[in-house]
């Protein structure tokens, strides 16, 4: 299998994407092909003493600016690290893409040069959250702001097979996000997409009001873009909040460090649990690919699970399967 | 001053209602008036050994049941407790009413039995959110699910008087809940209301993307009350989630309860601060009297915040603010 990986995006890039894709090349098995400045890539590596002599380099030029425009990636931004990437997919020298660069030129790229699913109306973004009981996706979280009820449907179908394929639940449960339980709630939005996806191929279990999400009794959150960016970045706002909270607890003196001491292990469980890149990053779903988008801020091992992830991807046949479905 | 208190209203109603103003009596030298069915009052209290005999009770036969449509509290609901209490604040009886009964029942009834303030569009809920640093004030929080830009503005403007007014702060920093930082980020909704409250009587500080509310680096947060109701009910869930999870940290064996002795003050700190009731209820702002929704399962401690609430938006003069800034 070969991934393709962005050596350039991201904060912390092309160093922590190198290391990344060298602890997958060692774990998966997979092969891995870089696309971005093919110098700075071999002295980055050379410089960390990281064999990269088994992975390929795609030479790019340039470094997609996250404050560009997004639909610049198509012109005056084809010769950056992730157009470069994202082309290299669509011609099959690779089985999936993975960028943690700009999400709107990611979206806009993979949507004009990957190309959509036959049948699919709109690509979204779909990123994995922690619950009490395990993982739930999220779809749409940004890729579409404005979204039609036809549109939410698709992305129930969509995460309902990323979740089947990937993490192996059996009909995942699916919820539309709602400011009530009842079918009658909601914006003529979700009154149309209510209706729509009792009708679908997917497992509907109703409104899903957002205090339920961390519960973890449903597997997908169907909501529009903008309502889902909203939902996901306080989910990690909420998160962080609660991480520095927890730190005040035990720091500052010596019973709180002992505190600590006495605890680690579900303090670090809990950790774990609430690390977003444990899962890999947001997939992009809809696309004819796999592409996923890894956070901004990751590290190796962030790479390292967004690899995973895509391997994933590729082995469960979530791409097959939404063909299937739609 | 007189507080007009529905006695049955809320999942713990009538005991802890009572219980509440019993407390607010006390300790605030608050005259209350409460609505319900003076018998069931006067038995719940005697068998509580609760003396209400300086509170006024205005009888009222029914109870208003939530799963009931909210507009009916105008016609066949006109008898409950909620309906007579909202009447009463009409006709001047008291100072500000509350309630911990249907929101939907609420608003409809306030807006047309107490009326909106001259000038406001629409009345909107605005819950007080816990926050690195102290406050935020949520509005909408789920009162209109369709807003225009022009509501979003008067939001802006009730929240920051209720901001300056109750808690005292000199400018509250007011931002729009958006999908990015920047002013081209947004629905039309979003777009339309940047420019609006740029040119508006608050201190608008620009967008505010949801994973910030919680550090504290804004007093008012103005949305729609689709996206409010969602990001309240996930503020409310993360942080029931997080405490369950502290939960388990400290408990399951002798050392994790050592642990949780040893930092008690810290988490019981902690405990206060993500505690929605230390607050109050959320204000039903744009309407012409003070009018409280406190929670649905709030019990005497709840329901003795949200009268001294009640009482700050009166003493303060939140309505008379409004209606200069309008």
């Amino acid at each position: 299998m070969n991934i393709i990986v962005d050596a350039f995006g991201g904060d912390n890039a092309p160093l922590e994407v190198i290391k990344g894709c060298k602890i997958a090349e060692e774990n998966l098995g997979t092969n891995i092909i870089l696309t971005g400045d093919e110098e700075i890539i071999k002295k980055t590596a050379g410089e960390n003493d990281i064999d990269i002599s088994r992975m390929d380099i795609i030479h790019a030029d340039g470094v997609f600016d996250i404050h560009d425009k997004p639909t610049t990636i198509l012109k005056s931004g084809k010769n950056t690290s992730l157009a470069v990437g994202l082309k290299a997919l669509s011609e099959g020298k690779g089985n999936a893409f993975l960028s943690a660069g700009s999400t709107g030129a990611l979206v806009a790229g993979a949507t004009f040069i990957v190309k959509r699913i036959k049948g699919i109306k709109r690509a979204a973004l779909a990123p994995v959250l922690p619950t009490e009981k395990g993982r739930l996706m999220l779809i749409d979280g940004g890729a579409n702001i404005d979204c039609t009820s036809d549109m939410l449907v698709q992305f129930a179908i969509m995460a309902s097979a990323y979740m089947e394929k990937v993490k192996g639940i059996k009909k995942p449960r699916v919820g539309l996000i709602n400011v009530g339980a009842e079918d009658t709630k909601g914006r003529e939005l979700e009154l149309e997409a209510y209706k729509l996806l009792s009708e679908a191929p997917v497992n509907f279990c109703g409104n899903l009001e957002a205090r339920e999400m961390p519960k973890g009794n449903f597997d997908v959150a169907v909501t529009d873009g903008f309502t889902g960016n909203v939902a996901l970045k306080l989910y990690e706002g909420m998160g962080a909040f609660i991480g520095n909270k927890m730190k005040d607890i035990f720091s500052g003196g010596i019973k709180s460090k002992l505190s600590a001491l006495m605890v680690l292990g579900k303090i670090k469980a809990l950790r774990k649990q609430m690390d977003y890149t444990e899962e890999g990053g947001a997939v992009l779903m809809g696309v004819s690919k796999p592409v996923i988008k890894a956070h901004g801020s990751s590290d190796a091992k962030a790479f390292y699970n967004a690899i995973r992830q895509a391997k994933a991807c590729v082995d469960g046949g979530v791409i097959e399967a939404i063909e299937k479905s739609i």
